[in-house]
């Protein structure tokens, strides 16, 4: 990693970027599998679709700043998506696995939340404003995709679960 | 990891955030030896202290729920923490250096505010009130200091940085 201007810091977020899009869009469908509910479900298949979006914008981007798609693997979202497969894999009653799956996807959200925040920041920094449009509004659905796991996890389904095993 | 009930996902979370914030306490000494600015040093410093708080929060949390302090190491703040290795000891202009460590350092907050916020809520979800007072709590530290470092970032030091640079 060479970091001598601000636009180096950049295009180096970029490229991470990159490739924690580029994991994610192989980790989702196996989080999609392993959730139970079909609320739960939808939502991560939309983002999966929300996520091939930010791979193609970043595709555009990264040209656009010198730097092709290549980038070292990211090690951040590799570490969340590990900690995700250990979930995909428990053993777990159904409920309880949904709201892990929930807990680690929010993980991954908000890794992403930083990362676009810090290069949006930079592009406006930068004056590159096409580039701090684009990834503002990565920004937005990436704080969208988590507001709608939080309003999930919290809306009702976990609460009838917990009642239901209450001891009668 | 077994995932029979919302309490076994709760004491996942919480042995999780143990071992991240275990980690993240002999991580920041280093980020603030790297730090070049006098602000950014004060703030990292400030973290470290309320990172200390937090490991002791949750050694007291841990019994109550059942479970002793040890846990799998977390492996989605080692990743994060390795990123920040790769920033601490990058050649690098110092200015460009400290907006490094800083979007480091909110990958960090960010794991951290997406595991309170699940914790959070899950003590909400089983009632355990004092849990979640703690839990709260902490994860308003956390979003404080998440907030600080884009104070940081955005508040003139690397806007005067690239104006400076910029060709005369």
């Amino acid at each position: 990693m060479k970091l001598d201007t601000l636009q180096d810091l950049f295009v180096h977020g970029l490229q991470d970027l990159y490739s924690a899009e580029q994991q994610l869009v192989e980790a989702l469908p196996q989080m999609i599998s392993a959730a139970g509910s079909e609320e739960l479900r939808t939502a991560l298949q939309e983002h999966l679709e929300q996520t091939r979006g930010h791979v193609s914008r970043l595709e555009d981007l990264l040209p656009m700043v010198g730097a092709d798609g290549a980038a070292e693997k990211c090690e951040g979202m590799e570490g969340l998506l590990r900690e995700g497969q250990k979930v995909i894999k428990a053993p777990a009653d159904p409920m309880v696995k949904d709201a892990a799956l929930i807990a680690a996807a929010q993980k991954v959200e908000h890794y992403e939340i930083a990362g676009y925040g810090t290069v949006a920041a930079l592009a406006d920094i930068l004056d590159l404003d096409d580039a701090k449009d684009t990834l503002g509004q990565i920004l937005d659905e990436e704080e969208t995709a988590d507001k709608l796991l939080t309003k999930i996890a919290t809306g009702g389904m976990f609460r009838v679960g917990v009642n239901e095993r209450a001891p009668s």
